[in-house]
């Protein structure tokens, strides 16, 4: 049986930026958290939308047509096939939700390409 | 293109209970928001799990097996085909994840069954 998450508590397990831990499964999609600082790169998801839902800090999500800021409690969903490049200024925590197996630098590869990480997936 | 989705703010705009709002849409899957007090029924969904996150307030799921009791930042995922019933002895405001096209008293129905609000969902 699925257990209480407590996106804070499970926040509080880490410290390193832009590696998104599974916290929970939904069907066949996964529930991240992540902390980010700093600027990610440019990638786009080939096929598949991506929520974001800043939990604490602000994030900027950087689009063709202009920049996304999210604070606490609130979300954008980035539609599958649209470059995007996540920017926060200061430390952010944030929850992804997306299908398993999505890789976090999608089409674009490089060195914060982060290895699936179900470490702080409760049994 | 998407927009930022303040969840508080989409909140502020109803007072119903028990009447899921999509406000956001992630592939086929949907992101709603809810208030509820007082008592739902016990159902199930045979073809989907079903994650509950808590934004204000404090909320009890019942399962078989027990009760499951969310704060705010908090999210429980009830696994496809098990029997549960939402509690909350105050108003609570929840996001809700599912696919599309489920219905909030699954395999029950009854009066309480919502129907399909997209009425909160930008452009």
């Amino acid at each position: 049986m699925a257990r209480v998450v407590d996106l804070r508590d499970k926040l509080s397990l880490f410290s390193e930026h832009w590696s998104p831990k599974v916290v929970a499964t939904l069907n066949d999609y996964e529930v991240k958290v992540v902390k980010v600082k700093g600027e990610f790169v440019w990638h786009s998801h080939t096929d598949t939308d991506e929520l974001f839902l800043v939990i604490d800090g602000s994030l900027t999500i950087r689009l063709p047509d202009g920049d996304a800021v999210l604070g606490p409690g609130q979300l954008f969903v980035v539609p599958r096939g649209v470059e995007h490049c996540p920017v926060a200024a200061e430390e952010a925590s944030l929850l992804l939700i997306e299908p398993a197996g999505v890789v976090n630098t999608g089409e674009a590869g490089g060195e914060l390409t982060a290895p699936h990480d179900t470490t702080l997936l409760d049994d």
